[in-house]
């Protein structure tokens, strides 16, 4: 890997160039803006490495690109975005969001953290290897995709449609990079979810609330029915739900209590006193990472101004969701909210499906993660922080299902991902690269 | 009352011409439009019957006006307002609100029927008592206040300033008049009211809803704590609270069942199917009149949107309203609901104080409601319809403390109160005059 090195250290700058020109595209999938572009940009660069190109556009969307390069028994499947979030507020940013700029070490740019860095470092890694070691070892597969900021609506049907593009025997998925602590993190999955929202009508209009004692009201329905679904204590409560959660081995719970995770520090930037059920230490990271949610995201019900107005709501609403670990899965909860509520009389609350992606998670011992793992060591010359799961959800199940997966990038802690000023650090990008053509590298012959 | 009714009938022109004028000037409180101007007027005309008349002004509020007149050993207290409501939406109006227009037998205009008919009637029955039996045989005494439609914000401090003026044997209130089937209404009080917002703060933040596992969630907090205020069997929990209701009493439920309440023509106008706990028949009225209540008038936390944000709100609150009935006062209320929250580990949950009023009843049984009761007979030629009480509130306790007191009026059960095309039919109108005129003559002499 030396004569790789002395490549990447070479066409460093280069390398930086081609990353400002890909960030300085706007590719704006909430807006509608440069998405051609950018996937014509793309094309090209794929096809400059060697790489069959193939587009897929469902229903008008924004191309999914699908390339493959590279021979061998294995196979490494990479996914990855081209769009990005919008810039706004504009007014926040210090440089202009489609101007990247380097500043103390950094690359400023809206989506150079979520993920055309990890995107190109990708690329440029492939580069390196065939331009020094020879022709890839294994087959690479791309797919890059377009919509993943606004939830990646037609990725599942090109999945369903696609399934032998997908086979392989690992997969590099996009995000993450290095904590708060400067240590790498490996990430193993992520949590599925199922979100509702749960309405109830009692009447056909609001009422002067001096009604109150005779007449239903939608309000009240709505807190009833919600009340069996989480007690106070933090347990869901839905018939059969916690029956389909895996509970963590022992050797999971002995996993996570090397995890560095700052309870002081998380407390103190939220504002909130203590963790619920005084959660601290492992029972509190298995909470958080083998344990699905019940969250009510927003309650909406009759007046909500200013003073008082003496009203019997007749609509009353909530919006929850529900993350999942293993083996639950959306259409498994729909199922069993409803038949929790008619058991429990609450017919007349409706539930409408505002969608849902399956949890995915690789296991700590699988052979791909371990390699990921020493990677990693050998990379950034420390042992990797490794996550089993992320909290948060994404389309990963219906792209790499039984494909073992793991997150890792060249994003950080501070990256302002989403918000103005978006950066990654120039060195860790140049790591990202060398752990890439690292991973190809020993995946031909683990 | 010959004489009584033949110059009431020779006056009918002029008393209709002068329930025209004050019915032009637009008096509304919200807006502070004509208040002084009609407060002048009524002065006059007060002053022209004979009355010595005061005004109170508190904290620049628009005057109370107090007046009396007449002389004998019994006070009748008489309690009106001159502010009516704003006359929006004015393109839903068939002929200009403060225009008042004959129509088919009635008198259109805004506050016609809320309350400036009763007003008005009342004073010129006193006029053609004088005119034509003489002297009046009692002390009559007149509070009319000019900001009724906006929650009356000064009169308790009037009340409670100047109790000696309001010291009486019976109470005359505002509104009422006659039902659906065309019968005379007495109401003999008011629920009371306690307003109350819960609010609850959770963290500094909305958070990201994969937190939903460890980090507390306000709207989850307000479910939990409003589910201990009322069971989905409708039974109102907070501790002590049932202890301070007085159940009706065996007259008082022989009386609830013959008034005319018709169940299936009040789920048909609001559109419901059933009322709370399949109640009917006299139970339904217990509850509706001697019940109090506890409805969420409002829910609002996080995300109210279309379609899903994934979102842990951190503030989460509820409006809510008790209707109370004897013996629950709202300092009560206020006392109870913060020992029951506090007790159940809610000392998170903040009460926001918006307002209330005490309950007010008069006794079925009360002479000055036995006398209002045959009054009715003798002017209507029928039994009227008595309702213990009105489901609603209104600040009757803080001027009638103790005093019997009785809801009668000149309007009718589609006068289209606060909406357009506010009316009443004319021949309520006097026959509300000679209600007063028969009141005045027998509460000399019971």
């Amino acid at each position: 890997m030396e004569r790789f090195q002395a490549y990447v250290d070479a066409n460093r700058t280069r390398f930086l160039e081609e990353l400002k020109e890909l960030c300085a595209q706007p590719t704006i999938a909430a807006q509608g803006v440069g998405l051609e572009e950018t996937a014509r940009w793309l094309e090209n660069r794929l096809q400059r490495l060697g790489a069959r190109v193939q587009r897929f556009v469902m229903d008008g969307s924004p191309p999914v690109l699908y390339a493959e390069l590279g021979a061998g028994e294995r196979t490494l499947l990479i996914y990855n975005h081209y769009d990005v979030q919008p810039p706004e507020p504009l007014e926040e940013w210090h440089t202009p969001p489609f101007e990247p700029t380097i500043q103390d070490g950094r690359l400023v740019a809206r989506g150079v953290a979520d993920n055309k860095g990890d995107l190109l470092c990708r690329l440029q890694a492939l580069e390196a290897y065939q331009e020094t070691i020879g022709p890839l070892p294994i087959r690479v597969r791309f797919v890059i995709e377009g919509e993943e900021e606004i939830g990646s609506p037609h990725l599942i049907l090109f999945a369903e449609q696609h399934r032998d593009l997908l086979q392989a025997d690992g997969c590099l998925w996009e995000s993450g990079g290095k904590d708060a602590g400067r240590r790498f993190v490996l990430t193993l999955g992520v949590k599925g979810i199922c979100y509702v929202e749960l309405t109830v009508r009692t009447a056909a209009s609001d009422l002067h609330s001096s009604w109150g004692g005779v007449i239903p009201n939608a309000a009240w329905r709505l807190v009833w029915a919600l009340q069996t679904l989480k007690d106070a204590n933090e347990r869901i409560l839905v018939d059969g739900f916690m029956d389909h959660v895996r509970p963590p081995t022992a050797q999971e719970r002995a996993h996570l209590a090397t995890l560095p995770f700052d309870e002081a520090q998380i407390k103190d930037n939220f504002g909130f006193a203590d963790f619920v059920q005084g959660l601290s230490g492992v029972d509190l990271l298995v909470q958080h990472f083998y344990g699905p949610t019940c969250t009510i995201c927003g309650l909406k019900a009759g007046y909500q101004g200013q003073g008082s107005k003496t009203v019997l709501p007749c609509v009353a609403s909530a919006k929850v969701d529900f993350r999942l670990v293993p083996d639950l899965t959306p259409e498994l909860v729909l199922e069993l909210l409803r038949a929790h509520l008619d058991r429990r009389g609450f017919q007349d609350i409706q539930i409408t499906d505002l969608g849902g992606t399956r949890p995915a998670r690789s296991s700590l011992d699988d052979p791909f993660v371990r390699l990921c793992a020493e990677v990693a060591r050998l990379t950034y010359g420390a042992e990797p922080v490794i996550y089993p799961t992320s909290p948060g959800s994404g389309p990963l199940d219906s792209l790499c299902r039984d494909v073992p997966t793991v997150m890792a990038g060249v994003s950080h802690a501070n990256a302002r991902v989403h918000a103005p000023n978006e950066n990654i650090f120039l060195d860790d990008y140049f790591q990202g690269i060398r752990f890439v053509g690292e991973l190809v590298r020993r995946f031909a012959a683990p």
